[in-house]
């Protein structure tokens, strides 16, 4: 699903190309003004740099933890989401029962089981902002779209769709009560990972810490010609240049991962998720499924 | 929710205004006597600070990552509030049932629905200890809020009632047993939820650890100044204030995040969620709500 | 209920007299030797304290953690303690039932929940390995008490006693099979809950751990005069002192707070909580409840 | 299960062979440079490889946690999968009851335990990529196998079969209603395990970060030598080259633990697991279990 | 339960005795060569062995995070063991019900506690690899030894004894549908408590990681006696053989926590809890308990 190799090293670099050619241009003017214009009563010790490099590091690694948590946790909200997918359908499958295995039921399990597909891609795209029942119409009934409009969230009415249908499964004597309230369960903890994701999607990181370790960052590279100008010459540009690329690579890799749900190539990939939920779903139903052939979501290379 | 763009620098060195102002007098203080009296004894070897700064960059890692732990704990309370408040309101519309969808049963959905919206508004302003009724009144009945006058704490009696409505609808035949004991189920959820809230605002972090860590950042800038002045002339004193502000940014970030229902900026934004689940509900019960234009939550930016 | 301010700074600093006494004395003899008597080969490059320093902020870091996570769970296991005793309360309020409201009910749920209240009490203080019934009887009959009286392990018997009390509210027809099963419920986290307090009571923080940082303490301290004493002079006396409590500080904080049942200053405040308690079960059956004035848990000042 | 001995030397060093034989040659070259061609201005302070050594010990102190913990995480749903099986064979053996103990349930229950067991050594093989039915074709009937054929995902389609003959006992009276809700439950608990173990899978561990930390990596170990060379000589060489190991080798062993299910010696044992799951349930079933010798899994060494 | 006082001094570096003496003789002999046979070129600086101090107190911590997290899980489900062993016993005596409180009844109750007594001996036996049935006779009937010798695996014997003996009372009509259901919920939880006591026992921690950071320890205190030799003189062998026990102790520790069923001293106290809670029960099924007086798990002193 992604792809670890062929990462270019363009790519990499190309992310903090415009703050490596200003830490060049930065060490360069200080070495200018060193050597050509003998301001040689900046040095300082390196020491100091060493103490911001220490709580620097502290800090990257505490937003690394912080940002890795939350991507692990959206990936593995979606891992329940596929889990929860097959259990609902199992149960709708196998816990359903008419005294004959009547069309009306086949038909109301394939319903149920399409909606439970619709509600995947529904939910990965109202996180990502874009139209939620966007392709999904081919998954449920004119009748369904039309309960769907007075919503704005489609995702949580879905839910509700759901339960209404397992009144009328109860109604017509297709599970009992027991059964119901097995499979209102499984609802309840759909509709608890649809909250973790809003959750994640719309609880930014705290702006505080990432300015602030910006700041010690900036702070820091700023300081580094002058601990390196005295001892190096010339060959202080590349080596701060190349410290600054360590670090600046460090954050900005951190705040790829704290959004997972910004359509970013480091995104958790809700559209192929949804796509191998409703083949799994398809199967169970004994489905013949050809995924729908949307280049949209195939970028050259994934870089996560 | 949460704005990310246009934190003024002036808002984030603000909060720490005066301790820069004092670290720079002392700082300037020092520079005169040893350049001006020539007290010259007072030079200490940097590796000193450079001891120190190692334990005080672990202290704030620890500081930072529990405080994050509790601001991320009491976020994610609040996404279970949510979910938890959206599966009683489709246990509620989903699972009851009378033999026909009498006008009763209707007016009781739509009473026990409010009623949930009403506890969530009433367990974010109980937390930030405000009245935990005010502008509740419009989503609860005259007979419940004479209930509710009896009671110190307003959210539980809710629960108290919703449980109590149970009953009743058990007795109109409205539910039967195990639909009872799954409502019930909710119930516990969201009492959970509420005693962690309680829990989190409650408990104050360790006052030891705040202090000893603030003595020993005391200390560690106390030294730095002596630590630098022999190399660095007058230039000691930017850089003294530079690795002040760092460190002392850090700690004030992690004694903001570490109290998330103190109506601060940074806070745990109950009222936005609260609306939010007041929205989402009565579009389930298919009403219209045109939430009420309250400014009082609405500061010019967050920071968080 | 933790004060956060007036934590004086003689109590800080008094748990560490002693200590910063002994190196106070430790580095004055040093130093006499150093320059009275010309000891002058002990002179040790600082780098070798700092590489200890090093490995002394990680050992401490994870000692805090560590310390905290127990501190931090057995508060969570407090406040799961008042979420299940509120929604026993809760459920036995609302799901009894007698065909008519019968007083032998009404009796029967209100020596149910305050039973519930002692319950609390009585593990409090068996966690502190006070007497269990101590100030408890009011809230017990007799006959409860004379049971009682048979069992070393009063909140379990406690325990029982409730789930006796379920079955024959089940033979009364108060209660209906399932909602047997969902109190009994209730009833088994509270047992978790008991079980996991006397886990975290019982269970030593690893001495070898304890021992073995408190050595490397101990001896980056005795290196700490002979790196300084070249350089600063009687300067040195006053830095080390310094810098050794900030160490001293960090490690008595973490072995105050590894111990949370006891009844230090910092402990977990389980009579508070019980107190609480009760008040909200009592006004969940619509008792007035004036708190007895027990003065005995009112020391002076929180430290946590 | 994993032995701990006999690692040999070879292995450890050998994974990093290549590597090891390129830092030797290229601190030769900078050796033969400096005091051959006399290209002595290549002289860096070693504060600078320090502040690197610090945040590159960070990332790789973060990056061996997580390694761990996705390891430890599919240890973990390992040792769920032996408890959910031995849960469900409990729970089919002695909830299951027919007026009198008739053949026709014997052989169900042998049926569906012997299924069980097919499961799991089929969950382990597709998650290997290897054909998921292979060896596995003796636990199963010619029609179980022949319905399996229209799935993709076998195991999944394992626990369809396991819910239709849930159903199958509930018709002919076997079973009553809720206990086929606590079984549909067990079954929703492999069908977690399943997700989990494809999630850790499917998901590579962010590549930007082991690209990141392995660029800072090599630019550290380049600089190296320009910091040691001035001081030690050719004693530089061997110095370099051992640091570099240090480095390389926990770099090597958080990459090994990060993926286990990819058939490495490192690997999460999947296969042994399942043997003994199969034994487990055999014994339950009073049935004698000769283990298939299959030799392809015993290496001669596990390393982890 | 474990002793926090007399460790004796002796025990603590008994451990590390051998490598102690090692380090002495290879430092002497280092300095015999550099005093004696003015070998004086192999002096390194001590910023070689501070970037070594740095990266391994890293892994040490990660080494002890792990180990201790193992140690306390293991611990942890050994306390849900006692409460589950509690929780079961509740439910066995106050769900159970005959018309009249039948004389099989009350000996059908006292064999099912005394089983699930027997059930945590056993398994603790066995994690320790010694017989699970010794000493458990005497809480067994003949007819039970007979049945538990066709199975390897004794504990998971006795939960589908359990599990039969269910099935027993609801033929009894003792115990109705969802009391059987609630109690195999608990046996599933033993069940799950068993199955990770296995998982950590049988789960060697990645010898990989061990070795690594063993070899990172030698290299750095093989490297540690060439920075300071050449200040400190003959004082350099108490200072190599000070840090190289501070170090080594660490490692020392965690060895002994990541094994906690390897009957060590530092061992999960499984046999002392076992006995807790058969006194536990039998004190709830009212019989007086005499603990059988073996002294084979009274070592003079637990170090943990």
């Amino acid at each position: 699903m992604l792809l670890k190799k062929n990462i270019p090293l363009k790519y990499v670099f190309g992310k903090i190309r415009f703050e490596i050619m200003l830490v060049a241009v930065y060490s360069l003017t200080i070495n200018i003004l060193y050597y050509q214009y003998d301001v040689t009563n900046l040095v300082i010790p390196i020491a100091v740099p060493m103490v911001l490099g220490t709580v620097l590091s502290l800090l990257l690694a505490f937003r690394s933890n912080q940002a890795y948590d939350r991507w692990w946790e959206a990936r593995s909200i979606w891992g329940a989401i596929v889990n929860d997918s097959r259990s609902l359908t199992r149960q709708v499958l196998s816990l359903m029962d008419a005294t004959y295995q009547s069309e009306d039921l086949t038909l109301f399990q394939e319903r149920f089981v399409k909606r439970q597909a619709a509600w995947c891609y529904s939910l990965g795209q109202s996180l990502r902002k874009t139209d939620p029942l966007k392709g999904v119409d081919r998954l449920l009934t004119r009748r369904e779209l039309n309960y769907l409009m007075k919503y704005d969230n489609v995702p949580a009415a879905l839910l509700l769709l759901h339960g209404k249908d397992l009144k009328y499964a109860l109604e017509q004597g297709w599970i009992n009560q027991y059964q119901q309230i097995a499979l209102d369960e499984t609802l309840s903890r759909l509709c608890d990972a649809m909250g973790k994701c809003e959750r994640i999607k719309n609880t930014v990181f705290p702006a505080t810490y990432s300015l602030y370790t910006h700041f010690t960052l900036i702070f820091f590279i700023l300081l580094l010609p002058f601990a390196l100008i005295d001892v190096l010459g010339f060959m202080e540009i590349p080596l701060v240049v190349a410290i600054a690329s360590s670090f600046l690579l460090i954050e900005k890799m951190a705040i790829n991962l704290q959004d997972p749900f910004e359509s970013k190539p480091t995104d958790t990939p809700v559209t192929t998720i949804s796509r191998n939920i409703e083949k799994d779903l398809r199967q169970m139903l004994h489905e013949q499924y050809h995924a729908p052939e949307e280049a949209e979501e195939k970028p050259a290379y994934y870089v996560l």
